[in-house]
């Protein structure tokens, strides 16, 4: 049944035992749905940044098709030992894709469980499995005629629980997708089934409409970590607006981002502009209209000067600001001229918008996502350096000021061209906080690039803590690196992270060394250089 | 130094072992700050609804004034094992006041802790200890001239922490108060202390900004908890508008209930009305302007025809809704006009509206609230009905639905009734839910109705659970009950809620019993009637 080959084995757990295992999880969810040798390709890290995240390997996959089935594998995953990595479709290829941390897991893969099993027009919300994509969801809601919108990621493909959970976020006035998530179901380690919130009440009418409950809310400590395997979560959708407006204003100095910042910081305080509006460097908008060997093919990041001239051939600013507005179009159009005044005092800004009916679908490409409409052409940046495309994403957070995103961009970007890699980045805001995205694009067919890549990543985030920043996120390889910034009282949020982990999973079988936390059966593999 | 009379002891613990921990507590914060005997009269419930609620007594009262106290605190409490009922100030009478759920408890009273650490005008945040009040906080920004504003609950002296803490909520557009709240210091069981989310990014700049952090969140999960002390709190706060509107709807028909909410959450739903806007029940809004006693003198609830007798002669709806818009002048009136709209269709609503420059004071009492000033005017309900004036609140999430919302009002208006109470109440609008919100007011020097509100607030738990319902906080009274009402997969969540309890506080000495959750050294101390 498994592929020719040597068979990688879960660490600490012989040959003949992982056997048993295997058997037992066949005859839990059917032969059809054990994954073994060639067959894990698709579980295999695709981007793998460097020699260390090739190393991320599984020695099988498992594709349950309900939450009973989960329930039996965990009985045999604690009996044997054996860690499993859970991922509800594995789709984002910048921070592992489906591989397991801790090489030799078992991916507990559920995109089998894809159902869509509620969706509320009055109150707007929807009630998912894990396998259900924003594609999906979008296309549920257009063929039913359901009046709501998602809020896709840069990705439409991925998962909307596994985007949720890693605390992804999109481009609409929902763009925060961990704050508009509203009561989860959780298998635990031991396999009891919690219902998070109001879902306690059995037969209860509030579980995706009170986010807290009563007593402690665990949705939170659901999020980036391996407490637990999340079955189903409800997520608030936005009402089709009546009408929007897409705006984009380009900017030509590379320091107007710091006025860009204070300009907008206000305008999203006070709710003008509600979106999760992106303020896209140059290079990355260039991106999207033409490869890179069109300006510039010679050593390590591209020169200033070839990419003003690149930006002044495409006509695209060094910044550019994309935002969206939604309602009546009375309001729009009160809104739009505080925007537009606001933004007017910046020289040689140029703006341009255009106002659609809610149920229009807009014309211009990138746009689409703050229309509600997924996509994936975020994906064009892997054309931009040639080879086989990849990336890796930097992220860290940024306070909503004009000097700290100034000195973030200069910072990532000076050490992003010591290492050859251009700034293809932006910043996307919320209303005190802006993420931050720099995308280090290489070759992984390249080897020095690809590992380049990742030393890179390194650097960037020792130079992020040294002024004060941490990232929100992380690719496998750099997990315990990125959690080890967070020091505050000698790492204490760790600790209370693993002594909760052991309380939780005493047998450490649930995606050990995820966001840094290991559980003790583990402890010993944590590492970084 | 201890008062003269039968001094209590902590469960368990015997009086010489007790007196060792008083001497080591006084050594450390200082004899003037462990209270015992009559000095403990502010930790008794003051409204004791019913005889149990009278005998939650603690054995004495410590007033740290740092962190490191605390921790010093907490060194002892593990030792002598003596648990510890940790309030931020304890002035939600409605819930208990300062009185500890396990009599004999300690009360860890966090009062003197009372600085406003920072205030950040561009970023609009404020990082503030436990005793700091809305009072305070609201005193502060004015004196300083910070162009910011509180959201006060119903009661401006309450707490910010300890208020956020249990998820309480007020009337501007930052009424969810524990979805404002961003970044915590938490001192553990074991004197660890966390910063959550950014605050483990050392000289950080970004503990304020952004909720979650690297990994998993544990803010909410230190909510209507006993898993550690918060000692500092990061609350988002609302820049100043330059204008607002206060307005109110009266509405003179009983079921006009169901159009109110049906018209009211799509206005949420689009953001057109942004602020926590109450849907305020006739008798409430009367018992602000005259007594129960010019209206009814007979047994039992106020009869229906008294109550419209008396709403007529007020000239006050059978419900009242206030809302308030923010924003400058043209939005404002755009979205008023929206509003009129909308509940133009309602017959014989009569609306009334005045617009404010934005640092201009309403001239209206009740709804000072909504234009960021705290107040104690919701203390006048304890005139309603004469002598030693009391309540306890009956709390559930109601869905933001008309059918919902007549069914949770007629279904508690009828219970009341029955045990000889008045509909005293109202909802308090979310975008998706409602805070519905009834009082049973009660004389407190009358046993029988003291005890029959207690009663009352039972029998209520259990309607609303058998149609679906629960509630989102209880008195200490009912905590075990509320808790139990959450039977989902046998009562799941509280399982897990002990597990996380048990692992960061193996001896069990904090908040034993808080919101129903018993750590194992005191778990046969749960129970309910």
């Amino acid at each position: 049944m498994s592929a020719p080959g040597i068979r990688m084995l879960p660490p600490g757990v012989a040959s003949a035992q992982f056997e048993r295992a295997l058997a037992a999880w066949q005859s839990i969810v059917g032969s059809e749905h054990v994954l073994e040798g060639a067959a894990l390709t698709p579980y295999l890290d695709p981007f793998a940044p460097g020699p260390e995240a090739a190393g991320f390997v599984p020695s099988a996959a498992l594709q349950p098709g309900s939450v009973e089935e989960i329930r039996a594998i965990l009985r045999v995953a604690n009996e044997q030992r054996v860690p499993l990595w859970t991922v509800s479709t594995g789709r984002n290829y910048a921070y592992g894709g489906a591989a397991p941390r801790l090489t030799g897991s078992v991916v507990l893969d559920l995109q089998r469980m894809n159902r869509i099993l509620e969706v509320d027009d009055k109150l707007a919300y929807a009630l998912v499995e894990p396998g259900v994509s924003y594609f999906d969801l979008h296309n549920y809601l257009r063929e039913h005629g359901h009046p709501l919108w998602v809020d896709p990621p840069a990705a439409g493909w991925g998962s909307v629980i596994g985007n949720t959970l890693e605390r992804g976020f999109g481009y609409t006035a929902y763009g925060d997708h961990a704050a508009t998530q509203c009561g989860m179901e959780v298998v635990l380690a031991n396999g009891d089934v919690v219902r998070t919130g109001m879902g306690g009440i059995e037969i209860g009418h509030a579980w995706q409409l009170y986010q807290p409950g009563y007593g402690p809310s665990f949705d939170a400590m659901f999020m980036q970590s391996n407490y637990g395997i999340v079955t189903k979560m409800g997520l608030w959708l936005m009402p089709a607006p009546p009408a929007y407006l897409l705006g984009e204003i380009q900017f030509h100095d590379e320091r107007d981002l710091e006025a860009i910042v204070e300009i907008l910081r206000p305008l999203r305080l006070d709710e003008t502009i509600r979106n999760y509006a992106v303020i896209e460097g140059g290079l990355r908008r260039a991106a999207g209209l033409a490869p890179r060997t069109q300006w510039y093919d010679g050593p390590g990041a591209m020169p200033d000067d070839a990419v003003d001239a690149m930006l002044k051939k495409l006509g695209v600013g060094y910044w550019n600001l994309h935002y969206a507005l939604y309602g009546p179009p009375e309001l729009i159009e009160a809104r739009q001229k505080i925007v537009q005044r606001a933004f007017g005092t910046v020289p040689r800004a140029s703006m341009s918008a255009k106002t659609y009916a809610g149920d229009a679908q807009p014309t211009g490409g990138g746009d689409r996502n703050q229309a509600g409409i997924p996509a994936m052409t975020a994906f064009r940046m892997l054309d931009w350096r040639g080879g086989a495309g990849a990336h890796i994403d930097f992220s860290p957070i940024c306070p909503a000021t004009g000097v700290d995103a100034l000195r973030q961009y200069l910072m990532v970007k000076g050490r992003a061209a010591s290492y050859g890699f251009d700034y293809y980045g932006g910043f996307t805001a919320g209303a005190r906080h802006l993420h931050h995205i720099f995308a280090a694009i290489f070759d992984r067919n390249d080897a020095q690039q690809s590992e380049r890549s990742a030393d890179l990543l390194r650097a960037l985030m020792s130079d992020a803590r040294a002024a004060g920043y941490g990232e929100y996120r992380s690719h496998l390889v750099h997990m315990d690196y990125a959690a080890a910034q967070y020091t505050f009282n000698d790492g204490a949020m760790l600790r209370l992270a693993e002594t909760v982990k052991d309380a939780l999973d005493p047998a450490g079988i649930l995606s050990p060394g995820k966001q840094g936390i290991w559980p003790k059966a583990w402890r010993g593999q944590r590492g970084y250089t």
